[in-house]
């Protein structure tokens, strides 16, 4: 017999991937260069040249057997050494290869630290706004997502309904930052106050609360300003990262989970998440995309664009009145609605072919998310919709 | 608090990669050559020169946002198409694009056609031997395996057992032909039979019995015979493949579930199966891996050598006086045991040099996997030590 749960998962369609589906149909109908999509968070820079060079360089020079062979279940050995290198030298934390386990893009790498560190029925917390994929990535665990409520405008974590939340049966928090929809930065300050509240729960529970810290969109950050490095701040973190913003390979899915040294189990985490792949059919990471990428690890596609971009929307929205927040780095803005039903709004911006996310797939109500990862120039030429947006607000 | 479950796990050690483990440590005080090592299944041929050309010029010549960019969770289209079109063609059934889910490897096949078609705590019977990571993949889901007894000397499905348990619970029967441990292919006289029983037992029950055939030696086939295809004969048939021996890729991960047309849930399983993705993070295979291998579906490593192997060691044990089975097919051959206890003779074999894995570890007692995908001229080298275990249980 079918599954049933996945089955009846096939009627519950994403509004991303709707709103996307729509933008493609109406770009058949009035041409592509006239649809302003904001749907969806997919990379529009290439990948660095190096990455391309590396890959090459390993097809002519290595011998196939050894280039193409099986990976060790913890993942490439060079690769592990190079993340370790990279991260120690980066936030000064001595991370060593036992540290690093290779994954395919962040969704395997929330998959397997969320399970190394739960047990069924454990309680995860997130934060609202969130990436609307956590849902399925903690639900599989056999673990339960509770998400904490939002704080707006400034967007930062809700601390104070966060310490109401925190009890006995939270084993696990789930964080994101830069943050997927908002585009902020969690502060220094919110990163001291949440390992403080971390730390004593555990305490006083007497188990260690784990921190889950997604961190793909870490190298695009806003006004020359460092990201505060959540596993800094608590020493019980892992850290769970993709290459496919940093260096442009969303479709090449690789990612790591790095435990923070001195983490609880960190010379066993490892070893876990490979006996955790057993069971998912997940197995590591393509060994070429590895061995190429272990060479690029101190370079990233030209990000700047994703600058330009936000600067350009976030001038224009406040300029037309809306409140919005401005964004430490990503690709996303998350402007309040001019209405209060974010769909409505959405389905309004269409008239002026904008295609806009609704907040409510994330958690909030009342907001949208703009995805800026497009051409600079089709930004500019959506800036007039975004007026005429506003102003059929005012008539 | 770390997950009971996985951390457990690390205590059971896997007699394989121990195995290997001691014929590194081995290799390195009497040298490398000297050691016959035949426990691991790692392919020694490269890949074809067509997959490397293809991902040269995949990289020369795409633009790196498309090659690289994310798929659709159904996998890249073109990928899909190919299989489908060569499937098809190979087997004179009506494959479409919308039959091809792909995976990372055959693991990941596995674990999704099972999730696909199973509820949590069915019965999924599969035959012994069996490949023991099929343990994990099964329980994963939440539905239980169960394995049908052996039948020696040549280990065709007992299908006598096979009927006895093939009770209301079982919704899923997992088969594996070329098969890892024995290299024996499943009969067309087998299959038949299989499929009179899955199709009787279904309408008996009122419910589909899927079969799941793991096929990734299929296109390691001896003495010019092709190996009977399961699909042909038992339409609810969901076929795992991967690329890892046909074109010596195991560390690409690249693999499929092929639904055959005219199964139940036709339309709907592989959107199922993207559906699964999102709960394991499992996530797409690598798309430049995909792109690549659709240009190579036509082609295979020179497999001959396998052949060649297995007739020096065939002839040779049969000259010993070992019981064993011709393979018809992989790169493994199981011999019985000089004595009862397969781990004793085991570590005898070690005294010279050879390193063979007891058969405990496939759910049958009593005889050994040998895994010749070695150098032809090593398991030259090997023979006289073969010669000397045998003889010292004729003293």
């Amino acid at each position: 017999m079918l599954n049933e749960t996945y089955r009846g998962m096939l009627n519950h369609k994403s509004v991303i991937r709707e709103t996307f589906m729509y933008g493609k149909q109406h770009a058949a109908e009035i041409g592509y260069e006239n649809v302003f999509d904001y749907s969806l968070g997919n990379p529009s820079v290439p990948c660095p040249p190096q990455f391309t060079l590396a890959m090459q360089n390993l097809l002519d020079t290595e011998e196939p057997v050894d280039l193409h062979g099986y990976c060790p279940s913890q993942g490439d050995p060079g690769f592990r050494t190079a993340v370790a290198k990279h991260l120690a030298k980066t936030f000064a934390l001595p991370y060593q290869q036992k540290h690093i386990f290779p994954t395919t893009g962040a969704a395997g790498a929330i998959a397997h630290a969320i399970r190394a560190v739960t047990q069924p029925g454990d309680e995860v917390l997130t934060f609202a706004p969130y990436f609307p994929e956590y849902g399925p990535y903690v639900e599989g665990t056999g673990a339960h997502l509770k998400v904490v409520p939002p704080q707006a405008p400034a967007f930062q974590p809700n601390l104070d309904a966060f310490e109401q939340m925190l009890t006995e049966k939270v084993t696990c928090v789930l964080i994101n930052t830069p943050n997927n929809p908002t585009g902020v930065v969690y502060s220094a300050e919110t990163l001291t106050r949440l390992a403080e509240l971390l730390a004593e729960k555990s305490r006083a529970y007497g188990h260690t609360i784990f921190l889950v810290s997604d961190e793909p969109y870490r190298d695009i950050a806003f006004d020359g300003k460092a990201v505060p490095y959540p596993a800094a701040f608590y020493p019980h973190t892992l850290t769970c990262f993709s290459f496919s913003k940093s260096l442009s390979l969303p479709g090449e899915r690789l990612g790591y989970v790095a435990v923070r040294p001195g983490c609880e189990g960190e010379d066993i985490l490892v070893d876990m998440m490979a006996q955790i792949s057993r069971f998912t059919g997940h197995n590591c990471p393509p060994s070429i995309i590895q061995r190429a990428v272990s060479r690029c690890l101190n370079v990233t596609s030209d990000l700047s664009v994703y600058e330009t971009n936000m600067n350009l929307l976030y001038d224009k929205l406040k300029a037309l009145g809306f409140e919005v927040e401005r964004p430490g780095g990503t690709f996303y803005i998350f402007p309040k609605a001019l209405e209060e039903d974010a769909n409505a709004f959405c389905m309004r911006a269409r008239q002026y072919d904008l295609l806009l996310v609704p907040s409510d797939t994330f958690g909030v109500k009342g907001y949208v998310r703009l995805a800026y990862c497009i051409d600079t120039e089709k930004v500019e030429r959506s800036l007039p919709a975004l007026e005429k947006l506003a102003a059929s607000y005012r008539r």
